[in-house]
């Protein structure tokens, strides 16, 4: 495809009539269709149905009636399965409830009220300032904006956070007090952190004593294309002698149900007794029967590397016609540059710059909802006004093609306006 | 039965022989029994059974499916349920996760981090103090302390907590920022607050402008001998011209599942808009697959009412074991006052002062497990030591009978100890 780029005004206005044509056939379609979160489709989850099915012994493996009261920090069954599948000792992980954002967000409380390790709790601290690895997840700068912290937008690199960036900033200002990390599979771009990346964000010198990680493992075994393995964070922290760095956070919402999994939080030992001591007061213990409903389903961690197989083939040919239709339609075009994910539930394109809002509001008129632009930045921002995140898994294939078909559409005649604006 | 009060040392010291016979008795007896929680027994939590039966339908009324993201506040159907039950409109209940006291101690942290009403947050402050009606529940009493704030012991009194105490401490004392509630069946000593109680709360001067009440009605519907009606304090509140000043909780816990239930905050318009904008970072929802397994199950509000009938069958017999034993084997022993509570979990009662550690010892020796002495005041503190709270609901009646038998001699003994110490 010859790229729009290198168009003549002449050239681009006759593009122009040629996509308006397109586009005004796509809406002309009555499309209503959603590309916005990265829902799961019913018939994927339909695969966990089974847990749904009439539960014949409420007990766990050490009698206890899962119906009643008790046990803090989750059955330990549920910790073996967890601890198996990400390669954590059973002793660092607390199982909490229904969502892991639920743990993240009460974990930064707890940080505000109570503080870490001694250090002066945060909401005490005249400012802090969270590093905001992006394009990145839109429900995690929330958290941090919604209390009051300064959001640093840091540069994505193909290995993770851009670590010279972050180094430099860590090293430098002391209320920078953390940094959100999505190490595999990210959100939107689907990248895995190197070695190098992990093992350099848990040895860097930080001005903040307190300094933490929030490692969302979201997709720690979502693969679609091909299981890529990430360095272990809290590994890593141990090695580089600063065991308490990471809080690593992971849940079943993209396993079994969202919204109605389990999720855990897991880290060093002096860190899982701080959280322990304030969760006490929290709460008795979280959902014990939808732990054993868990256990009982998967048995064991391969249980669920089996189960992540078969939602794998679920998701394959979605993403297979985003990433062919790109491919096909805007492959050359100049107009777009996309990542090509091995796993997860996203693929992130960055359309010409000033472009991305255009585009999803193109698409909106015509009956497809993307993600808002610049959800993917701290403070809905994306200074580049470039980036768009596609979520493939809920629509079924055939909405997906007219969705991706229109979206091209959408791209073009953007491009093709910023570019003519711009002649 | 003659007072041991009125017995001259060489009575005492008979009786004490006598008692001392007894005691080695059931110690012989190698019991292991546990009165320590409100715990509900496994045969009363089997009328919960069919809720973990096969779901035919993941679909709420409005055609969303349960299994998928979404959904905020609760199932429409849920919050119906909660709404006739409980007689709040339902746009002024969220329905949260698998407890209440999560709910609250989250309440909390809001407080502390957000503030409310514009106020300065709590955790700007120099000092809180939360009033603390005693005895009363203790993992309220312990949120308030994990915090940091300073808790004042209010009297309790056969209408709920002593409102002259009360409107002196809250119209002086800036720094008191609320009460701990219990309203129905409280706990302990299931006491239910009058009318004028309820109005003398929602309506006294508080130095305080966000002075606000934590209405744990925890026993809600837990009727045991009879149904008592207590004055709804969001209503009471919203005459009194206070709309925002109480925070209602509510759960299911001792309905269906201790720790697996469905749990619900309610309050004032705007105090329910200010929770959501907080809650819509720490989460993207609740588990909504419990709450249609309740809506199923319950099917409406009368559906719960047949059913709290179904437990309060259960629990009579145990709560008469408790009482008839004490009649029998105490009154006018002078060693002892009970409470006759109408419903709730628990029998409260106060021995001579002095008398509470070493009677919870004594049992805790010859094998039956109370609920700690002192558990029932802030800090753990009985400043009389008289206190002990019995848990009925876990054992069985043979159980329970051979507890009290052994608790009506753990309290002559303690007694007469005591008695002759004096002489």
């Amino acid at each position: 495809m010859e790229s729009f780029r290198e168009m003549s005004k002449e050239e681009l206005q006759a593009q122009e009539v040629e996509v308006n044509k397109k586009y005004q056939e796509f809406k002309d379609l009555h499309l209503s269709l959603n590309m916005a979160r990265g829902k799961p489709a019913p018939d994927q989850i339909d695969h966990a149905n089974g847990m749904l099915e009439t539960m014949t012994d409420y007990h766990a493996k050490d009698g206890l009636d899962v119906r009643n009261y008790g046990v803090l920090d989750g059955l330990p069954e549920m910790k073996e399965i967890f601890s198996d599948l990400l390669d954590i000792p059973a002793k660092n992980i607390i199982v909490g409830g229904n969502a892991s954002l639920n743990l993240m967000f009460d974990q930064m409380m707890r940080l505000v009220v109570f503080g870490t390790a001694g250090e002066k709790p945060w909401g005490q601290l005249e400012k802090v300032k969270f590093l905001c690895p992006a394009p990145g997840y839109d429900r995690h700068f929330s958290v941090t904006e919604t209390l009051g912290f300064e959001l640093i937008t840091v540069d994505m690199t193909s290995e993770g956070p851009d670590m010279d960036q972050v180094e430099k900033l860590v090293a430098e200002d002391e209320s920078i007090k953390g940094i959100w990390c999505v190490p595999k599979y990210s959100n939107p771009q689907g990248i895995c952190y190197s070695d190098e990346t992990v093992d350099r964000l848990a040895s860097m010198k930080t001005a903040a004593k307190d300094f933490r990680i929030f490692w969302d493992n979201a997709y720690g075994v979502h693969l679609i294309f091909e299981d890529v393995k990430v360095k272990n964070i809290l590994d890593a922290c141990k090695e580089a002698g600063n065991d308490n760095r990471a809080y690593y956070f992971f849940s079943t919402s993209k396993i079994t149900f969202p919204g109605a999994g389990v999720s855990i939080i897991a880290s060093s030992d002096d860190n899982i007794a701080e959280i322990k001591k304030v969760m006490t007061a929290q709460t008795i213990g979280y959902d014990k029967i939808n732990q054993l409903r868990h256990v009982q389903f998967f048995k064991n961690a391969d249980g669920v590397r089996k189960h992540m197989q078969i939602l794998a083939d679920c998701l394959k040919p979605k993403f297979e016609t985003v990433l062919n239709t790109l491919e096909k339609e805007l492959k050359g075009s100049g107009l777009i540059t996309w990542e090509n994910p091995k796993g997860g539930y996203f693929v992130s394109v960055d359309v010409l710059p000033g472009c991305a809002k255009r585009v999803v509001e193109l698409a909106k008129e015509a009956g497809v909802t993307l993600t808002g632009a610049g959800a993917t930045y701290p403070y809905k921002n994306d200074p580049k006004d470039s980036n768009i995140r596609l979520a493939p898994s809920y629509p079924t294939v055939e909405e997906l093609q007219q969705a991706m078909d229109l979206f091209c559409v959408c791209v073009k005649k953007a491009g093709i306006e910023k570019l003519l604006e711009q002649a």
